[in-house]
């Protein structure tokens, strides 16, 4: 990943909360405080919003701690709630929202030595909340399986992370988001209570921690479905307009004997921004970057092959020293653009089914240069549609807030990530009412995360 | 499988053709002329149409080979062309429109000794067109694979069978129809012509031979996409309306999340005509019989569980002595009540995606107790909707055309199965244009399953 942006040293600052008396509660359990490494895993890749980067700059936790195993969470959530000191899980930081930036301070519970997977029976692995996705990966393919979807970051991501921060990913293509009933099994969580409790959240109950930023317990193992381990082909396709590509990515998308993974496509304006994978994308040709099942490449090149050539083709990779493709999708095409170009953000949307190619060329047409399209073909409630990341050009809020509008208005969902709360973030601007509701159970002093589940009040307290 | 109608023996009538000049030509190849056994072999399960069985009561082939291998098809296929006698490919017999009847005499190939599976890759099986569906999984399933999709008569039904006379079944709700990219890789064909050629039909070029009935070419093997073999459960819910099963039916379909191979709703009208299922069929109760793989059970249960009752759940079984769960669904269905009232018959329907809960509920509401409903959801076009193929309480071929004619008015398709010809039985009343150019390629002369293809005009004859 880029370097983040260089910060001048800030002076240090007083705790508000007792943290010399928390250090002694929590003897034992690995803990730093050294400022520039606590302010530095404060941080997320919130950097991507010109607005989150303004109002998030500052903010940082007091302390980390780095919990071995789920009985030292539980103390560190116990001497939390006593305490009532806020507490902010962790994990890679690769988040674009400042999910994991601690708003009020307090504890940084950096959950990343919670690793391995529990248990494996058919289908389905039960894997500690810290387990990076692509370890995970790396172990499951051994026994035939995979995990059934990631985000873009997989080579850093946890399944914890991923769950409490993400929505979907490199396969949603075939099943959905995480929202879907039987994308998330179970998920064990911790309350932050004076005696926390352990509490399994099965089926339904387990979508009570699916985006919620960790604010609704702390997540300690997920009970997560699997997918068959196809051999992975990474293809690239070039064509001569944008909606060439996004139609024959939907085309293909559609496709339910084709076996696939990713299906994006990207216009010609960004592919300059690729750097080793230029070679590959013609210059002013959009792309579509593909995954597809081995098995499946016949027909896939015959659906592909009738407006567009293949410039690349390869078994998908994603050991050291490789860099996957899917790290040119999702929220990556960001990144790629802003590694020489810190002028531009992003937004997320979520496009119409059933007006899913006129909506994506009206805003084609609304936005022009301003916005430059790639669409990440997904389901979505059993529906082929499209989100997408679009670059935007950036110039004022004012700006910004006047895209999103015009979205709105045209029927494309946002879920804005230029805000810091569950809320505003949310495509229907409110929280989850289970969540909600579930938050006073787990979590009743509002500890954890603080600010992120804004309309979240603590019982007695009038907000 | 249930007993044909009995019929009386019939005079012996002369052939058309030079059929002792053929059984010279073929000597060396396995034949039978015994009029009864080739009487009874001239049949299929047509006898579910009214229509149909007055029609095709009294056709026949003159005599039945049976190839060893491919090499005994070229020749037939040469033996035939050179005297000008028709060749009607059969496997095991289980359509119900006729497709392997031969309507103007001659060969009826019996394909079923060309069996086993040639070669296997990751998600890729090439199967001898003869190979029964059941004994190819039964081989898939020690890789861990099986075949995505299956007609309710698997244990009987050849995998060239399914193709050339069947359009989806069992898995549909996953992968789709044959008809959809990707779920036929590729056919092997020999020409009918004096010197036939073997052509290999890749991509979608394959689909020449996909619902043809054996008129475009005679399919010796295919490569299949395969799927893995997940434990699959069985499991019954009953509901206490039609309409709660279907909606509830039709909410698993789009589960993304839930690995899924049946989902089929069927009326409490005709579940008393289940046999031994009829235990787990409460009085009343209009059931929904679904194929699950075990790691979905939890989300497949908080979906049903809320309207429903689970009635039975055991793991899906079809060896020898067991009936499988699949052989009351599809056109199974139909014949579970004809086992005892020959009064019946159905309808082949295809609902609209996009107002397909409406369509259905209109459809029961136009037509009562004439009509008694069992759905199955399917994928069709990348879109879950659902196919259907209802009970009819058959009164007069007048009626049963009204009924045809009131679906199509209000936007259900409808492939008429009391007709014999492709055209009449398609959803648009033709022949694929794609079939019928290659037909002249492959069958210049018209001898394969004459009549089926019934826009086919040889060259150089008029009409």
């Amino acid at each position: 990943m880029s370097a983040l942006p260089e910060r001048q040293p800030r002076p240090e600052r007083a705790s508000r909360y007792d943290i010399a008396a928390l250090k002694e509660d929590l003897a034992g359990i690995a803990l730093i405080d050294e400022t520039q490494i606590v302010r530095k895993r404060s941080r997320d890749f919130f950097w991507y919003s010109p607005i989150l980067n303004q109002q998030l700059a500052d903010k940082s936790a007091d302390i980390i701690a780095t919990p071995r195993d789920e009985a030292e969470v539980v103390r560190i959530a116990a001497a939390c709630a006593r305490r009532r000191i806020p507490l902010t899980v962790r994990a890679a930081g690769t988040g674009n929202y400042g999910q994991a930036v601690p708003l009020e301070g307090g504890v940084l519970l950096d959950i990343t030595g919670l690793t391995g997977i529990e248990r494996q029976e058919p289908g389905i692995a039960r894997i500690a909340a810290g387990a990076r996705m692509l370890d995970v990966d790396i172990a499951l393919r051994e026994t035939g399986f995979e995990q059934r979807m990631h985000p873009s970051t997989k080579r850093s991501a946890t399944v914890g992370g991923f769950v409490a921060g993400g929505s979907g990913g490199v396969g949603s293509v075939t099943y959905g988001g995480l929202r879907e009933p039987g994308n998330i099994l179970a998920a064990r969580i911790v309350t932050v209570e004076e005696e926390p409790r352990i509490i399994e959240l099965r089926d339904d109950a387990a979508q009570k921690v699916n985006r919620a930023y960790g604010t609704t317990g702390i997540i300690t193992a997920l009970e997560m479905p699997l997918a068959p381990a196809w051999p992975w082909i990474d293809v690239i396709v070039a064509f001569d307009s944008y909606m060439d590509a996004f139609e024959t990515g939907y085309e293909v998308a559609l496709a339910d004997g084709i076996v696939k993974k990713l299906v994006t496509p990207i216009s010609s304006v960004i592919t300059p921004y690729f750097g080793a994978l230029k070679a590959h994308c013609p210059e002013g040709k959009s792309i579509l970057i593909c995954m597809i099942a081995e098995g499946s490449l016949g027909p896939f090149k015959a659906i592909v092959g009738k407006r567009g050539a293949v410039t690349y083709e390869a078994p998908s990779e994603e050991g050291p020293g490789t860099v996957p493709l899917y790290e040119y999708t999702w929220n990556h095409t960001t990144l790629q653009w802003l590694k020489s170009d810190r002028s531009i953000t992003y937004l997320q949307c979520l496009f119409p089914h059933d007006r899913l190619v006129e909506s994506a060329r009206e805003t084609i047409a609304a936005f022009g240069d301003e916005l430059l399209p790639h669409h990440e073909f997904i389901r979505f409630g059993g529906k082929v549609t499209a989100s997408a990341l679009p670059i935007l050009r950036y110039s004022t809020p004012e700006r910004l807030n006047a895209v999103i509008a015009q979205h709105e208005a045209s029927g494309v969902f946002i879920a804005n990530p230029h805000v810091v709360s569950l809320e505003e973030g949310s495509r229907h601007k409110r929280a989850d009412a289970d969540q909600l509701g579930f938050k006073s159970e787990v979590d009743p002093q509002g500890l954890l995360n603080p600010g992120k589940m804004a309309s979240f009040v603590p019982a007695g307290q009038a907000k």
